[in-house]
């Protein structure tokens, strides 16, 4: 058994500075750079219940999301199962590429437990 | 003045079939059809606060919010002072690519209005 929760949605682009400065303006919230993530701005609170960031990226711009779990290898084997395709391993994380064609990260629990246990869905592993 | 905020993140993809049954299994939530959006498919409660669909494009796979607002002209030109620029406008709704290459749909008012009023940011619109 294990569980998890969407967590986070990062807009992903090479141009991260210009970026940052617009969706700060254009949703009307203070951008930060995030001291745990290199390459990364915080739009605080910009979307409800979510980490919203702007992510400095050496490829074309897209949106994903990253998916908080307790267990990073039977979540990604659960998606996998779904159709999803395991594209890279780094730093703890996994980036999957999902049926229609996005990416979505798969990441160890970054928020609070109590917020974490409240939000997140168990899911039931196979063998 | 006018008023905006955040209503919907857009899953678009060619493969939508196989993008919403893989997001509702992922997320554990039901895929509906959106009698309102024709190519859209609904995935309830997938994250807090917002709408949350998977659109069918003929197009690359992307992510886009779209904000809702009051005044859509006023809303498109504050965007487009902020450095977006408009790249269509169809069925009442302007489509704008913002600064780091993003997509992002300026629509009339979806939500209940007071849902609406509670969660929108007020702009002072220049002259």
């Amino acid at each position: 058994m294990h569980r998890s929760r969407v967590h986070a949605v990062r807009i992903d682009t090479p141009e991260a500075e210009a970026a940052a400065g617009f969706w700060s303006a254009a949703l009307g919230v203070s951008a930060e750079a995030d001291p745990a993530e290199p390459r990364s701005t915080v739009l605080h609170h910009a979307l409800p219940g979510l980490v919203t960031a702007v992510q400095c990226v050496d490829d074309a711009p897209r949106f994903h999301l990253d998916i908080e779990t307790d267990d990073v290898d039977a979540e990604t084997a659960r998606l996998v199962l779904l159709g999803a395709a395991e594209v890279a391993r780094e730093h703890g994380r996994r980036v999957l590429r999902t049926p229609g064609g996005h990416v979505v990260c798969i990441v160890p629990v970054r928020s609070d437990p109590e917020d974490f246990a409240a939000g997140a869905n168990t899911w039931i592993d196979r063998a």
